[in-house]
């Protein structure tokens, strides 16, 4: 049993708190390509953005040269009503698996967002505040990020309108709810209050949505208002910026402690919480100061990083926001329909893809079902019920502390808990029940889904 | 605006977790009134308990002498696996109300089961292992406290056996998937498992149930299962020990940072979070080496506090528990269909209505759409989205404040947040519908409820 000199959970006092941002862009000597405007092909200038996006947000957009951007003040300040996350040592996980390892996971699900996804929605509000906008307008699927959403602009008065996909609006009531108690309006996608929903819904009459959909509208409703912009909650360079808070956070706790992490591993979908958590310790990496080994886990049945492809593709399945390189599965790509977590996203954010590409970290998948028999088990020995997203994770840890007992060696391994599962039962139902089912897509359905890879000079699908 | 010298969350170190329970019946001049057999109403003996309840948890609930009773090592471990709860400074709400209140509030929703619940749970599962059982047996309503047992007994390798009233069984199935999660096994009551379900079945065969029914068959499962006993998540003192964790956690933090309280201000049901609460602050009113006020908040649609009687009264609506003598509305009051939160107990602890009757607390009560109002006045401020039996505690707080801004009082105000909304947003989309409606009960109605306490010599309801 491990002599237990380090506490259970390290909370940093509040001046201990994180006063900027990483972005470790600029620790990184080949940077990451620039979105392309998909008509020309030449890099997005911070013109073209500025229609779409708040001003100071296309500026950290496009910012490859400043590692340290200030937080501000009003920033920091709500941070302070939910941070620190704590950084918890998973003493009676490692004594249920028996492993010599030292297990240690940052916990983002401690505020009523329920993730991580809440720091990056404060940040983008400020800035929409700041610029003198009346509010935002975003898509969301299950909610996690509309929540987030809307706790922000709750808190700095703005308007929040938030297209979510039908099926999702109908059947997630609770996520409707919360976001509608901190006064969003939540719109159902598609809707008739756009000419992209009208379409659609002249075109397909009893569709119950899709993101795709959902973020044409969103961008159409913040084009077409006098004072809105459009926000997005995952991907983007920015929102990898925003959650550097993560890393920031742990890496201060640990080094407190002299604790130095052998491997971090963090889920990754779009790769805002994985960017996140491991920024500044990718910056020691990349200026060759220290050495640590990234594990990026993504589901088997929407395996970007580990089964697609390094090319520009478009950002969104509706096709309406610039070229970004990434190793994506194609926009069209769409994981089975028994795939119950979240990840779903075909690509994943340039930064992560070029850093990927590079050999700087390492990816694996893993099918669903053994992903919630490790949630199950952390649960039952860490007390915390974790989102299907953050189990990914869990799963990639569990194995690592694995081999550890095999071989004797005594890691420290860090992982990213990004929030909980309180809004994920149904699909915990179905594990409970034994319904619940894996799929890995072919090798023809990954053709497929590249198969829509816009086709360019240089952007060839191998 | 406040100067902000405090911290907008105090979190204590793990060596300044409090190593003993507070018993505060040890500094009752005049104790509670004992339980009552039904059938003899002689005091109950150590000897009847015992065959119901674990051995050490009986002698807790008869002890009115030890002040501090030692946590054991093994509990103190768990809670340092999601406790300290923050003690938090309500800068934004003091500001929105601009108010020259100090508001702190001792926030229990960071864990999974989303209440204090956990804090007595873990306690009683403990205990249990302890005596060697095999499982213990439980009832719940809304599910709030049998997922913190269920997580409990699955930390402690227990069988956990949990009857679930019908209608929330089939209602409330993100509840249910969490118990099921942590390997509880959830029965919908009444069921045809026990004698007396199989009784209530026969004779009303479109039952829904109720928790008077589930208490009846959970202790009946305890009684005739070798190796199990029963056990409950509020109203006796044992419950109010285990809580007495959060008062001392609260007060520790205060001291550090000199704070003194003025008011004191909880949410009233049975009473656990609200005696686990004022536990130390009353020992010292009770020891008359401060002064405090302390707020009992209660829903206007259940009123044992206000409107009710003091006199001995079935602990439970199936009448197999003991009398206990408690302000109470009859075990037979039933709250209108209309009331969406919890805090629907006919009664209140003994220990609270021993100290109210003595006068040492304050009652209130308020209607539930402007409990509501608080709430989502509270959530749009500081972010935590409250359980609506938390918000009573709101409300009364936010009272208190604005009485400050009348008189420009600076008092300092400390109310206790016991749990998350997140498995209440039924109740949440009502009110955002504005179809949620309030009821007060008539004279008439809590007349009738009153006629159902046991009548003998020495407890006559005026």
């Amino acid at each position: 049993m491990a002599d237990k000199t380090i506490p259970y959970k390290i909370y940093l006092s509040e001046d201990e708190l994180p006063k900027n941002y990483y972005n470790m862009r600029a620790d990184m000597k080949v940077k990451p390509a620039p979105l392309l405007n998909p008509g020309t092909h030449e890099p997005m200038t911070a013109e073209e953005l500025e229609p779409v996006f708040c001003e100071e947000l296309v500026q950290q957009e496009l910012n490859d040269d400043d590692r340290l951007i200030p937080i501000p003040e009003e920033i920091q300040d709500f941070y302070k009503m939910y941070r620190p996350a704590p950084l918890v040592r998973a003493y009676c996980l490692e004594e249920k698996l028996q492993t010599p390892a030292k297990i240690y996971y940052k916990y983002e699900g401690n505020n009523t967002s329920g993730s991580h996804k809440l720091n990056s929605a404060i940040a983008q509000a400020y800035y929409a505040k700041k610029q003198g906008l009346k509010g935002v307008t975003t898509e969301t699927g299950a909610g996690q990020w509309g929540t987030a959403l809307s706790m922000a602009c709750s808190y700095f008065d703005l308007d929040c309108q938030v297209y979510m996909v039908k099926v999702s609006y109908e059947q997630k009531i609770f996520r409707r709810e919360v976001m509608r108690t901190y006064g969003a309006s939540v719109t159902p996608s598609p809707s008739d209050t756009t000419n992209v929903g009208r379409q659609i819904l002249a075109e397909h009459p009893g569709t119950t949505g899709s993101l795709g959909c959902a973020i044409s509208e969103a961008v159409e409703a913040a084009t077409s208002q006098e004072g809105y912009r459009y926000v997005l909650g995952s991907v983007l360079s920015q929102v990898l910026l925003h959650q550097s808070i993560i890393g920031l956070e742990t890496k201060t706790a640990m080094d407190k402690y002299g604790i130095t992490p052998d491997v971090i591993i963090g889920c990754c979908g779009g790769g805002s919480n994985l960017g996140g958590l491991i920024a500044p310790f990718m910056g020691e990496k990349l200026r060759g100061e220290k050495d640590y080994q990234f594990i990026a886990v993504e589901p088997a049945s929407c395996p970007s990083l580990t089964r697609g492809q390094y090319v520009y593709d478009f950002c969104d399945t509706g096709r309406v926001c610039p070229l970004a390189k990434m190793y994506t599965l194609g926009s069209g790509f769409i994981p089975s329909s028994n795939h119950a977590g979240g990840l779903r996203y075909h690509g994943a954010s340039t930064v992560i893809s070029e850093l990927y590409d590079q050999g700087y970290m390492d990816a694996v998948s893993y099918e669903q079902t053994e992903v919630f028999q490790a949630a199950e088990y952390f649960a039952r020995c860490e007390g915390i019920l974790p989102a299907p997203e953050s189990s990914h994770a869990i799963k990639g840890a569990i194995e690592e502390a694995l081999k550890c007992k095999e071989t004797g060696e005594e890691k420290t391994i860090l992982f990213g808990l990004t929030g909980t599962g309180y809004f994920d039962l149904t699909a915990y139902q179905q594990f409970n029940d034994g319904t619940m089912t894996d799929y890995i897509p072919t090798d023809e359905e990954i053709a497929a889904g590249l198969a829509g890879v816009p086709q360019f000079p240089g952007n060839e699908v191998k």
